[in-house]
């Protein structure tokens, strides 16, 4: 069956969450992409967002240069979330740190687990 | 500093999206969780979402046994956004498949990348 972007089932703003995991199995991230952002991340292989605060199409990476390569995009099974296999360049996260989740909860506290990358 | 469910931040609905990940990286579903849900899911180590289509708490695997076990919670860096990660019980998606995730889009089209699992 052919991939069409308007068969995915996006929320009241036109949106739906896209995860991001590296090739090694780390979750990098989740953002939101609209139904363009979907077809521009498909065609050219450059994960594009849609950032909610700006919004705006955000090609990650573009300023940062920390881009992510698609090189799968898998789609679940309500069609109402995607995950995204991406190839990572540098840390995901704008605080420099590989993954946003970078803060686990354990005995009730919450705890840094990942450090910034330095440059 | 001490985990306070009521920190994070959620959706106009009250809502949180919780990403479930298993011990060896595969990415098995997302869903949604409200504060108390959050809570119940720290509390009692059996991860609890809500329903958005029912409208009640949903411990996972109540009624097929397909439970999951709270290894670690994450939070991300907005702090809008959870990470599980769990010991999935037998298939994680309602059609019977180790994840939702099992629909790749490869040249253009779908593909089924896992098949459900035969009981």
């Amino acid at each position: 069956m052919g991939f069409d972007p308007a068969t995915l089932k996006y929320n009241d703003q036109g949106l739906i969450p896209a995860i991001a995991q590296d090739e090694t199995g780390d979750v990098l991230m989740m953002a939101w992409m609209n139904a363009e952002a979907v077809t521009k991340t498909v065609e050219s292989g450059r994960v594009t967002y849609w950032s909610r605060s700006r919004q705006a199409f955000w090609v990650k990476g573009e300023t940062s240069g920390h881009t992510q390569a698609l090189v799968e995009m898998r789609v679940d099974c309500d069609r109402d979330c995607l995950l995204l296999i991406v190839r990572q360049e540098g840390p995901a996260c704008h605080t420099n740190r590989r993954s946003c989740f970078y803060t686990a909860v354990r005995d009730g506290k919450e705890v840094e687990i990942l450090s910034p990358i330095r440059d």
